[in-house]
């Protein structure tokens, strides 16, 4: 069996999310349908992880086994032609036998797009948040500081973590900038790994300090109590973009 | 009677066009809904000029005049808070009796964005056109810069404009720029008037020429003998933006 990786994008407004799932259509059943028809060989594709309905990856990274050695730029025009446009396979290679797409990455960046313009743009409306409050980017930078470092992160973890790794909530957050252009704002998280929605979950937390609905000396508390249903509202998933995975 | 300027903001890519159409839905029927809803008088909203099914406005203006005087903060917030978010109106202000946002614009400025990554991003796909073959951006450069100028644009003038306004095809192209960031070209037009569907086949016609469909050498010719069918096709509508109207 021969191995290999793939680098995908995807806008995920009309998809169930990565993972296969026993109603709507996901980005990993589409694939592996396009997969086997181009290699004619049924195989199981491997993402770094999953994100929910509504969530788009520009670097969601996954890998799967086939029998036969492929003609890569072959494969990667043959296989996109029989995907919808929006989910692009953008680069294909083989990797050694010991390659996990989830357990060989050693970090992750997500970003997630917040729009402060006065009106919500028509051509963000899938790509980002639009807060309609005034938001305090100062205070959203301040805030969004004190999640950098090693952390219990169970007060942002929602139930699926919660029950499984619930005992292991700690992660590091290796970065997380606040970046703005205009009437956008980027926050880029980068963390050696991430709990079930933690990010979106954080976010949300993050825009009610920033919009003087929270404090933010409470977030330290939160991370503190351990307590999800302390921290804020988890932010939608049409603002988050899987962008990067590093092994 | 108050006369009032609209800019307004949309993402065409479900709605019918501009224009109030037998089928379909328009951006001007659903502002004119709202607008009567929130002022409760019935109006006509005029626009610069009509758009296509599929295509975006960042900047389109429009007027239309009532008997109250208006609240403008207040109205913007209502009139928002019933369209759909494709649909922005992004200010509004008092005007004297005589402007006309068709008659009295003395130039447009429009956007037509090409993508050419080795594979069409999912991000653009409905706000760019992709193109598949290699495209040459010093050739498009060479051969856009031939339109600038005063010209009979006959050749790039779809029917609706050639039955009624065929004899006065003439119009200035102010400026026609080739900008290139990463794998997205835009081409940006302004001209003091622009006949039907102009941009999107001059655009059509660059595009044969910077693939070497053409050759750069027929655009003088096309300009010459006034003659649709011999020009290329239209660009298709998602990578075209209305940007702006000065008056």
């Amino acid at each position: 069996m021969v191995k290999y990786k793939l680098l995908i994008a995807y806008d995920g407004t009309n998809y169930s999310g990565w993972q296969v799932q026993p109603t709507g259509v996901s980005i990993q059943e589409l694939l592996q349908n396009a997969i086997k028809t181009v290699i004619r060989e049924e195989v199981v594709v491997i993402g770094s992880g999953r994100t929910d309905a509504g969530v788009h990856a520009t670097g969601q990274v996954a890998h799967f086994k086939c029998q036969g050695v492929l003609d890569l730029c072959r494969f990667v025009r043959s296989v996109n032609a029989l995907l919808p446009i929006e989910i692009r396979v953008l680069h294909i290679e083989e990797v050694s036998q010991d390659f996990h797409a989830r357990y060989s990455a050693i970090s992750k960046t997500y970003h997630y797009h917040l729009n402060i313009g006065k009106a919500a743009s028509p051509f963000n409306r899938i790509y980002s948040w639009h807060i309609y409050e005034k938001l305090d980017v100062c205070l959203l930078k301040a805030a969004a500081a004190l999640f950098v470092g090693k952390h219990d992160f169970t007060s942002f973890a929602n139930q699926a973590d919660r029950g499984s790794a619930g005992h292991n909530a700690v992660r590091t957050m290796l970065m997380l900038n606040v970046v703005e252009d205009g009437d956008n704002v980027c926050l880029e998280f980068k963390a050696d790994g991430f709990l079930y929605k933690m990010v979106r979950n954080i976010t949300g937390t993050l825009v009610e300090v920033a919009t003087n609905k929270r404090s933010i000396e409470e977030i330290s508390k939160l991370l503190r109590i351990k307590d999800r249903r302390q921290a804020g509202m988890a932010a939608p998933p049409q603002g988050l973009f899987l962008v990067s995975v590093d092994y």
